[in-house]
């Protein structure tokens, strides 16, 4: 077992969906990694139908350019690694020009024949047999590196998004550092003048509980759960916290 | 690429179901052999909500039974192996049993407070983050084998029907061996006296095309489609066929 997990908790929606598209490129980048079969279209179709449903671009653009003007000041301080802050500042610039045009992120991969069939049927219990999708079984059979070129093809639909936002979230990490803390019995509470946006939880898995963490702004809440029977525990839990802004 | 493939299409609603859940018989068996991440609970949700719509063990009772009084008349045959076919009915009428009691097929599953806190989840776009799903995040971070013993004790709760299933629909693809056929124009169709039940189609990849099959009791017609364009091929298709009843 691992020794230490990382949980997180975002405050805000907006945070909330960066999380969430920042976990489905986390795991295609596995699949382009390794070949796990047809499970790769399980991330690509969560990611087709956020950016379908919701059009993050403007919020990313605005987090980028707030982000410019911080880093910017950063960059005047006398004791900051210049060097590694105008990288950052490179790379957000960078990621601007790939957001705006006008085409909608994911536009492309709607029109490939292969992809909507399989789509449509992935959502269904067990849709993924030879008889409703045959046109998968003849995918699979393919070979991997053939495949895997497939699959970065399609996720490269959806970097101009994914890009920036391992970025901002990653910006958003290194405004806290890990402290030490104690949940008596449990529970933990704390509250912060600043507006949080991001609450990290960083606990050894041998205390055999998990956290689950409820705020909002400036006030939040960490109950520990203990997994074998799925109920708070009373025990004391000790762990490390980092409340990032 | 793999030289031959077999594509499968049931005639009825029965054969369809059955090969549905041998898909996912065979999906959970792998994922029990080898560590994918949480990618296992896909077809072990899907098992659990086909046999939460549909008790089967009535249907599968009924089979086994029609497939005992089969299997005894080719018993009592001259040139049969009769070791062979004394096995199987071994096997069936040692399936019967576990089919027989009051207890729907996963009730035990459904009473797990981890089980029913991921499956309320899974189907929800990229739903699996560790905010929306700590314990998950917990779970994965257990060892591999002790991941294993918990993936194996709940896949055991469909073991009743996956058994047999897997067993009839065996008997069912030995009513027909392949045999030698061709599509002029990409289309083949054919029928049978015999009502059929299963439709199987053997082609070498290399032919860059599958078939997609359609049909009922009697009759059935194969169109093949080319995988590049997604579209009916007008070539001659060369592949084998068994047609099941």
């Amino acid at each position: 077992m691992n020794n230490e997990l990382i949980y997180e908790q975002p405050l805000n929606e907006k945070t909330r969906s960066y999380l969430r598209l920042e976990y489905l490129a986390d795991q295609l980048a596995m699949h382009t990694e390794s070949d796990q079969q047809h499970h790769c279209f399980y991330p690509l179709f969560s990611l087709a139908e956020l950016t379908d449903r919701c059009d993050y671009r403007t919020d990313i653009l605005k987090d980028i350019d707030k982000q410019l003007i911080v880093l910017s000041k950063w960059h005047a301080l006398p004791h900051v690694d210049k060097k590694q802050v105008q990288h950052i500042i490179d790379q957000l610039n960078a990621s601007k020009a790939p957001l705006q045009t006008n085409e909608r992120i994911g536009c492309h991969l709607k029109k490939d024949r292969f992809i909507a069939a399989l789509k449509q049927r992935f959502g269904m219990p067990g849709a993924c047999c030879n008889f409703d999708l045959p046109q998968l079984h003849f995918w699979l059979s393919k070979d991997w590196p053939q495949r895997q070129a497939d699959l970065r093809s399609w996720v490269e639909n959806f970097l101009p998004i994914l890009t920036p936002i391992k970025l901002l979230l990653d910006l958003t990490r290194s405004t806290a550092e890990f402290r030490t803390s104690e949940a008596q019995q449990g529970f933990y509470q704390g509250n912060s003048v600043q507006t949080l946006s991001l609450i990290r939880v960083k606990i050894d898995c041998s205390q055999s509980c998990y956290p689950t963490i409820s705020g909002h702004k400036n006030r939040y809440a960490i109950h520990f759960v203990g997994f074998d029977n799925q109920k708070h525990t009373d025990n004391l839990v000790k762990f490390k916290l980092a409340t990032c802004h």
